[in-house]
């Protein structure tokens, strides 16, 4: 996919495109039926969607890959996930909803016990969260030189700091060296400009660890995925549209919001959002959804609540089509098989619904007949483009 | 694709290859019969000859892309058509068969009308094609000093300059400014090689403004696709292939030139073309055949006209065969369905027939069908290899 080629040829129109991101989607056979989440479940109104809708599976990043969170909606919303990855000290302060500034330096951080020198435990017995945002109190006592520091608990013995100030840079190492027996690693510059920030985090270690040294356990911080927010062209310039994000949980706010959209108030529950969407719906045309209960219930494990949590999207589909969007795209930002307990690398279904598809022979939403489709098999990065030309929202290219 | 790669296993066999492009092949369902033009022709011959190939669908630039006639031919021909995007005043010029040099600059213009300095009507009442060829005469006497100047009528309002002279460059603005209530804009040089080039261009439409000036309509020209014919690997080099193309509109023959295809002279309608088939056909070991009554057809709105010449089309497929081509391919360069009567993005039915096919379930010619065919939905950059693969002209990759 080529974002230059597209904001050549995209142009403004009122037409409406709906992008329903059901994460973690796609499934695997249950072992005693033989038969995925969305074959399992009771879904007629997706069905007789996917009957009146062109249909297929896409691979989020390419083949093979078990894509995060972040790679995952960067595909789907058409950024190339491989070139602007997310780092992990970002991704973790969105999804605490954390408002980040550009040139605001994100990172990971967990509590660990060491003895001496040496990590014994690189998770702090998971301290429990309420713990673990006493002990972030204490650490934002911490002053440095030059830049401003912020600590935020996460859950159990994870937290966030953002350094915030001039000149800060991503490129240092991590402090963690990813086993127990060994000391905390000194954060290095990894280019010259570096320099200075390996010193304030290095500086910001040394203080945690004062502030911590009368403990036994807890005493002792680790950091890693140092990284700041990646510069996109916002979607209102790529593809000339006026977008806006209905997601409950921050970090999909946060990579709504990386991408220019508008994020829109909302309760947790998908009625919520759907209520959202039709007090939006003249406002905007283009409409970013986002449910979770099937990702949650997938990392679970739990076949049936992934089941269920799709009969729950299936009965609102119907307050989605009297909205009349003009492009109705549901899809997911990956697979997570309830049995595999995880995000996966299996390819997502995928419907695009509009006046304009050339129906195939798909009559129900599942992988196996989603495999079967007109949209083929395809990088998530084409959902974007596809969406837009179903809209009729880009214009010819070349003469 | 990889045009490098092909060009080191091409090699030179007596096997022959014909490229059936059928201008604008792909459609989408009538609303009274929910049938496509392919679905609703009478075509026993094309739909036997796909139960004996091996079918797919192509995205000629990418999913979402409505490609223009030299982007959706370009990548028939396997080159890339993002990287080789020809401009507007090089297809003008082909499409009216002007004969381009190397390092020509060809524009189109505009005839409009102003009022003092600004534009009233950007096409001057579209004028008359008659009227346009008188003021064409008159713009001739233009002489520009370092080169020589030649204007063309195309139709109504519309126009070519090429000029032609050592140094001249494509990389300079345009003078139309796309909205009437302000003046032309003049055309400035956007590298620091193209000075001279805005010059001359800029001398050129003030002389012909003074040639213009005693006229109340028509008054003004506007220039704009500035540009050169592309340097490509003729198809000879890059596959080892001796290439005619069979097609009686010029910018089809042009878009061939380009890529060093011998262009053979034939007459305007299909029978015609399938004999200059038949004459030359012991001469070359690659046809590249256009039809352009389907594109034409779905052009404007006409969904039984297109229907019809299908169906003539489907009439001339035996003689085809009896030539015995080692492969035929048959395809569109992008689709234009009556009910949109434009160049679509929608992917575009092909097959390719050859001993060597392994016979997929395919048993008619459609959109929907070729759907579930063995080909898959793929870029239409990789016809061409898969064509000289199917000739046998490609040797292993690799040891």
């Amino acid at each position: 996919m080529n974002l230059e080629l597209i904001s050549k040829i995209a142009r403004s129109t009122p037409s409406k495109i709906v992008l329903f991101v059901v994460d973690g989607l796609g499934g695997l056979p249950h072992p005693d039926t033989g038969k995925t989440e969305l074959e399992a479940a009771n879904i007629p109104n997706l069905s007789r969607l996917a009957g009146n809708s062109i249909c297929g599976l896409t691979d989020p990043v390419f083949p093979g890959i078990s894509p995060g969170s972040g790679p995952g909606h960067l595909a789907l919303f058409g950024y190339d996930p491989v070139k602007n990855l997310i780092g992990r000290g970002v991704l973790e302060a969105l999804g605490i909803g954390l408002e980040l500034e550009d040139g605001d330096l994100a990172v990971r951080g967990n509590f660990c016990t060491v003895e001496g020198d040496v990590i014994v435990d690189r998770r702090a017995g998971r301290i429990p969260t309420n713990e673990s945002v006493e002990l972030c109190q204490q650490l934002n006592k911490i002053k440095l030189q030059g830049v401003e520091t912020s600590v935020h608990p996460v859950k159990d013995h994870r937290f966030v700091v953002i350094f915030r100030g001039p000149g800060l840079s991503e490129d240092v190492s991590e402090s963690d060296p990813q086993r127990t027996d060994a000391a905390p690693l000194e954060i290095m510059a990894l280019s010259p400009s570096a320099g200075e920030t390996a010193r304030i985090a290095n500086e910001f270690v040394a203080q945690a660890r004062e502030i911590l040294s009368s403990r036994r356990t807890a005493n002792m911080v680790l950091l890693r995925g140092f990284s700041m927010l990646p510069h996109l062209p916002p979607m209102s310039e790529v593809y000339r549209l006026r977008p806006a994000a209905i997601a409950s949980y921050p970090m999909y706010r946060g990579l709504a919001k990386i991408v220019g959209m508008d994020t829109l108030d909302t309760g947790l529950a998908l009625q919520d959002e759907l209520v959202t969407l039709g007090r939006h719906f003249s406002n905007y045309d283009f409409f970013y959804i986002h449910y979770k209960a099937t990702d949650a219930a997938g990392e679970d494990g739990d076949f049936g609540r992934k089941v269920k949590a799709l009969e729950e999207l299936d009965e609102h589909i119907p307050d989605l089509l009297t909205l009349k969007p003009d492009v109705i795209v549901v899809t997911g930002d990956h697979s997570t098989p309830a049995v595999l307990a995880a995000h996966s690398w299996h390819p997502v279904p995928v419907l695009i619904h509009s006046r304009w598809c050339r129906p195939d022979r798909v009559a129900s939403f599942t992988e196996r007949t989603c495999a079967s489709g007109s949209l083929g098999r395809f990088p998530a990065t084409h959902v974007m483009p596809l969406a837009l030309a179903y809209a009729q929202k880009l214009a010819k290219f070349g003469a």
